[in-house]
Parts: C-alpha cells; structure tokens; sequence
C-alpha cells in the first residue's frame, strides 16, 4: 500500500529547499541540483536498498528481490532555472514511495528486484544536452559532441561533469545498467492542456512524439525602406511570416500533430531596411512517422512557393530529429486498468515532450507513462502546478501499475 | 558653364582616398570623415571664397555677390560605414563646381550670393542621429537627447563632437546661417530603382515622404511547442506574421506609398517554445499626410484584429515621425525645365529618404533637390552605382537649375 500523503510530504520539502522566489532551482551539475539528490539520501533511510551512481551520473536505488529481474521506476530530480515544483521530481518521488511499498508488502525481497532511478541532466537546461543520462544508459550518448558544449559562462560540459564525479569520456558505461531491466514505468505531469480540457485527471501515455528540428532560412536582398516600391523588393521576412501562418493548417489536418515556429531572427533588423535575411526555426511533432514525414515534405515544399513569390531563396538545415517512440502495448494496458481502478475512466494520449522514458523504449525494454493533469497546461515555469488530490491519485495509480507490471514480469522471457 | 568632368575627377579622387575594399568609410565624426574634408579643402584653393564652420560642424563655402541674399547648394560628405561613392558627396562636389562657374561667369562677384554647405553627419551611422547638422541649422536640434548617444564603443557623442571641436550645447547657434538663405538646392543619387525602372535619368523630387516609424509589441502566451496543442496556443508571432503580410496590400492601395517591416524578434526564441512575445517594427512612408495617416490607422486596426484572432494583445509605441515636406513649386518648375533641356524630357518623383533638404525645407526656405539614376536601386553599400555619363548630365541639369534660381531670387522679395 503506497503512501500518497507522503509523495506530497516530500514534494513539500524539496520545493522549500530548492526553490526561490522564481520557481525551482535543480539545475544539473549544479550546487542545487546535488543538494536536492543530498536530500534524497535521507529519504533512504532505513530502506533495505543499495545506492549507487553509474557511469554517467544516473542514480540507481536498488531493492534486490528473489530475482535479478528488474522493474524500474523513475524519472528525474533536475529541473529548468525557474522551473516548476513538480516536473521530473513527481515521478522519483513518487517512485520511491511505491518502491517503499514493496519492501514492506515483501519483507524486504519481493519476487523481482525493484529499482529507482534518479536520471541525470534531464533537461538539458545547463548545456542545451537533454536526455543526457538516459540516453547514456540506452548506448545513445554523443561523447564528441557533448565534451567541447559551453555553458553561458564559458565553463565546459567536460569540466562541470568532473566537477560531480563524472569523466565524460566514461559515460557510456551507463550501459551496464541495462541488465535485467524487464520494465520501466514513468510517472510525469502532463505538461499540457489536454487532461484539463477533458476533465481527466490521469492520462496513459501512448508514446513520445516524432520530433522533426530544422533551421530555416530565407535569403531576399536588403533594401532602403523608404526608397524600394513595394513592388521592387524582395522580402526575406514577406516569405518567412507566410510559413509562420502555414504551418499552422499543415498541422491542423492531423488531430495531435504539432508545428511551432519558435524564432525568428532579422537582418540587418533595423527599422529602415527591408529584411535581407530571415532565420527561423520549425519544431513538427507527431506519433506517427509517415503522418511527420508528410508534414515535413509540405511545410518545406510551401517554404519554396513562398521564398519562389517573394524572390527569395530558401534553404534547410537540420537541427535535430528522433522518430516517434510507441511504449509497450502491455503496458498501456495496464496503466489504463490502473487509471480506471482509481478514476472510472482512462484517457489515452501521445507526449509531445521528450522524456528518459523514450530512450529506455527505443532499445526494447518495456515502457509506459502515466500523465497527470497538469493545471492551465502550463510547466517549465514557477505557475507549473497539478491539485494536490490529482497527485494523490495520481501515485496510488501508479503503484496499481507496479503491481501490475510486477506480476506480468513473471510471466515474460 | 559647368565643369562636369571635374565633377568626377573629384569623386574618383575622393573614393581613392576614403574607401576600402568594403566601400566608403567617411562615417561624421571619424579621422576619415576629418580627412575628406581636408581633400575638400585643397579644392577650394584659387577660388575668391570664405571657408568657415558653424556651430553644429556645417561647413560653409561663401562666394560674396552684390546681394546677401544667397543661393544655398550643398549635400553632405559624409557615409555610412561601407558605403557607396556618390551618396552625399556628388552633392558637394558637384555644389562647388557650379560656384565655381559662377565665380568665373561673373568675374568673382555674382548679383547674388553662392554658399555651397557640408552638412555634417546627414547619415547619423556612429550615433543614430540623422540629418544632425542641417536639423541645427534649421533650429530643430534635440541636443539634451543626442549628448547621451554613445556608439557601438561607449564613446559618447558629445565626446566625439567636442574632439571634432563642436561644443554639443552651441549647436543650436548653427540657426544664425538661416540669414539671408533666398533658395536651397541639392543633387542627390535617387538611391531607389524608380528611374531606372522609366528608362530616365534625371528626376525633379516632389518632396520628401511622411514618415510613420512605430515599435509594436504582440504578447501571447510562451508555451512547450511538444505539448500544446494548436488550438490551445495563443503564438504571438503567429499575430505578427499576420500584419507583416497585411501591411503590404495597405500601402500598395496608393501608388507612392511604402510600408516596411524591418525587425522581428521573438521571446523565449527557442526552437521548443511557442513565441509568448513578439517585438516588430514598422515604417511607413508617403508624401500624403492624409493618406499617410490612413495607412497608419489600417495597420494599427489591422494588427488589433490580428492580436484577437490569436489570442494575444498589442502594443503600439512610436518610435519617430515626421510630416510630408513638399518642395518649392516654382523651384519644383525650374527643376523640371532644366531637366527637360538636358534630357528632353523628365520625371517628377517623391524622395522616400529623407535628405538635409527636408530640414532646410521645413522652415520655409524655397527648396528643390534632383535626383540621377541608381543603377539596379542600391545605395548605403559598396554596389551603389551610376552611370559616368548620367552623372555629367546630372551635373549639367543642376547648374542649369542653380542658374534659373539666381535669376529668380532677384525676382524675389
């Protein structure tokens, strides 16, 4: 039996130590960020577990049981400067608590081991790198590129990393971890507006969006403002503001596809000159690949029409992209007989966001998600914020799903 | 009778002397700026004139006639940084050559007085302050505000004007050149593509175009780009592109109108937020001000329509304006009728530019200005072009000009 009351207890207490007036303070590699995993030592206390980090900087709390089979359950303790009280903390937490459950249901060894993680550097906040330790341990870690990154202040990921323990050129060992992992559950706020829209308090996750990343940018010819008939120019911004608006449409044919213009840059940027050079950037999302490639293949064929009407060129350069990553239909299943065991009903729905949930799924182990709403959609901000009974009912679900998974581990492989 | 090869005798002089490989470097108020006006000097040797400087760094080249009263041609030496090598300087130089031929037509002593000005700092490029010396002159000066304007380096103007030797609180005494001013007329490149478009070369400038220059900010709502939905998003730049592109069919309902959007930017500006503020700028310009101030009150219209659709309010803040600043018609006249013996045949235009003409203009002084062809309409980079052959003629019409206006000013109160 998880005791809810004391994920929110906890909640409570991380919140006073780690945040200030502006909102949650847990940066990784960070002073905050290793006082707030200093203060989950204490939360050990007394639990028959190991502690131990990896080899890049994930942290692993491991209840041995009859079997080396391993359910985890985890999420993340770092946040965004400025961040929320509840984003990636919710499902350590949490996950403690239910793993506190087992040790008491089983005397200390239940049939399968359980095991928490507390992943590193989530977010990405500090050196623009997210994923970093899930993505470490799923053999996706990016050594070169990540060892020369510069936070705003110079300082290298290389020497921030050594700063807490980690030598960079180590971190794929993480790997070693992956032994015996036969599930990993991950409980999350939302991040979104759609459970509250719907009135739903839990949601399942199906999976993490297709993520395509690209850099756009329109070449006119700069010209006087006052001197170049409107007929005469060739506006790098004309073309830009037409795929700012018709993104939106390619998006809209799709019912979760998302599309965002997130900037916008002008040159020479100045109040007298038409603009000779747009740069902007595109962030598309979908569950589905096909429906992704799609979007892709229009926007960018609608960037061509309208660099073509405004006498500019246009090129693509690509910032990044992941494909969409399903979680495990057993799984889903049993979150959603977890949701309605507690709430009557379920709600299935795709994550828009990126989540160490991902990484795990794209190298096959069995993985789920369970959202819970988050209030005016809003995180990554001190307003972040979910009911205090949604997030009871929110891990008493979870636990439902541990249960669940505990026992159909059994059955598997 | 005018000496138009030494016109660009001159010009080429100059080039080789105070450009680089980038173009022009004369930026006011910079040891090339200073050195220009050395050349300037040397030029004036031989010639029955006085040589002086006011109080805000005009330059004045005084040939005394029977009467004070006096014809006033000038243009400004200075450059943007990279410039081209006619914008301001063909005015000068082609200033003094038609004193010259005054000098020598009327052996030292014309009926009237010649007075070829230097403005200082037309461009305002180190400081951001235009039309500086000829604004003094025609007691519009803004001293309390320019003293403070620093350049790119910290250094502040009145810094910069006090090592040139012009003190920034006497500026305002460059009003006392005023006395006697009976017409003023400059030659300037059209700096625009509308000549060449009609196959002409010479054009006789209407007047220098209203300006309406507004910052205007759109806020939204920042938001994930993964997890909100389309129709959840309130995308401040969504509102902006809307009037970027709505501008356009508002100034081409009249046939001179210009409506520029020169700068965008976004915040956050990251590729994974939905844009919550949006800051834009816009510039409009005719030489109308009723239709002037009708484009304006679409825009603002428009954009207040554009910030509802979208879920997002607007602000507008204004940035600078100035009224339409029509030209002398009797001057206009005499504009046209040396254009026309020249060329056979002319154009009349409005300048979308602002030029020292404005100013001089706006305090009652009859005023003129004639523009020659831009080849392919560029101006303010190293590409700004003429043909050699345009220039002589233009050369050849403004003395022509200067010679129907000192018979008039005669004729003249």
């Amino acid at each position: 039996m998880v005791d809810s009351k004391q994920v929110l207890k906890n909640l409570d207490e991380l919140r006073a130590l780690t945040a200030d007036e502006n909102g949650a303070q847990r940066v990784a590699w960070t002073p905050m960020w290793l006082k707030a995993r200093d203060w989950f030592t204490e939360k050990l206390k007394g639990l028959p577990v190991e502690d131990r980090y990896d080899a890049a900087g994930n942290r692993w709390i491991t209840l041995r049981g009859e079997s080396d089979k391993s359910l985890v359950l985890g999420s993340h303790l770092d946040s965004v400067p400025n961040g929320g009280w509840l984003d990636g903390c919710l499902g350590v937490i949490a996950a403690l608590e239910v793993l506190t459950g087992f040790a008491k249901q089983y005397n200390g060894k239940p049939p399968y081991t359980v095991r928490v993680v507390d992943w590193a550097d989530e977010e990405g906040a500090r050196f623009g790198r997210s994923l970093f330790g899930s993505a470490a341990f799923a053999g996706n870690h990016s050594i070169a590129a990540d060892r020369v990154r510069t936070d705003r202040d110079g300082i290298t990921m290389e020497a921030a990393l050594k700063n807490c323990g980690i030598e960079i050129e180590r971190v794929g060992d993480a790997a070693v971890e992956q032994k015996d992992s036969a599930a990993y559950l991950e409980l999350h706020i939302e991040q979104g507006p759609i459970l509250e829209s719907m009135n739903k308090t839990l949601g399942v996750v199906q999976g993490t969006k297709g993520v395509e990343r690209w850099a756009i940018t329109f070449h006119g010819q700069e010209a006087h403002s006052g001197s170049t008939p409107m007929e005469a120019r060739h506006d790098a911004l004309a073309a830009c503001a037409k795929l700012a608006l018709e993104i939106r449409p390619i998006a809209k044919k799709h019912p979760q596809s998302v599309a965002t213009m997130g900037s916008v840059k002008t040159f020479p940027g100045i109040v007298t000159a038409v603009v000779g050079l747009c740069e902007t950037t595109l962030d598309m999302r979908d569950l589905d690949a096909g429906v992704l490639a799609g979007m892709l293949r229009e926007a960018r064929e609608a960037s061509e029409r309208f660099a073509n009407e405004e006498g500019c060129t246009v090129e693509w350069s690509k910032i990044w992209s992941i494909e969409p990553i399903p979680f495990h239909p057993q799984l889903i299943s049993f979150c959603e007989e977890a949701v309605v065991e507690v709430m009557g009903s379920s709600e299935r729905l795709p994550s828009g966001p990126l989540h160490d949930a991902a990484e795990v799924a794209r190298i096959g182990i069995p993985t789920v998600m369970m959202f819970v709403q988050s209030l005016n959609g809003l995180s990554h901000n001190k307003a972040e914020d979910t009911r205090r009974e949604h997030l009871e009912q929110a891990v008493e679900a979870f636990d439902r799903l541990a249960q669940k998974t505990m026992a159909w581990i059994g059955q598997t492989g």
